[in-house]
């Protein structure tokens, strides 16, 4: 799936939720879901491991929304497959 | 761009300075990308801002990287469309 797809799905299933919770909210609950990760990484269970990396990158999906934010344009921006600090693909340098 | 490219992009870029930081170091960074995006969002600039949500994708893609983790298969199991709690698109769940 395209970054841009899974952007847009994020916006069909939450969006309406999402600008009602504003931008500090939801920063909050990428902060949340980002120690869920933390914990979930502490143990071997893969499923639930997966299900705290897709909450993260849902959450950054969803806050990419609510300001109007590009996701995929603004990846490709700074990573166009090479390393924005040293422009080497693959990176090598001391950054 | 598909999501499982830029994960892949990142790991040409810098799966060998991932691997040697490790899981806990990457996880650090993760979370400084985070509070470096919300301290962006208290501005108007947009480039700033674009720039901050492409490393926080970036280092998340990173992490999956070093353990091991498909994030595209990740984020479609558990978002295909429809709301992983309600089951509806869009979501109109109380959660």
């Amino acid at each position: 799936m395209q970054i841009k797809e899974f952007q847009n799905m994020m916006r069909r299933l939450y969006f309406h939720r999402d600008s009602e919770r504003g931008t500090d909210g939801t920063l909050d609950w990428l902060v949340e879901e980002v120690e869920e990760l933390r914990e979930a990484l502490k143990g071997d269970d893969i499923k639930a491991i997966e299900n705290e990396f897709a909450d993260v990158f849902a959450w950054l999906a969803s806050l990419a929304n609510i300001v109007n934010i590009d996701l995929e344009k603004a990846a490709l921006q700074k990573y166009d497959n090479k390393c924005p600090k040293c422009g080497l693909s693959p990176c090598d340098c001391p950054f």
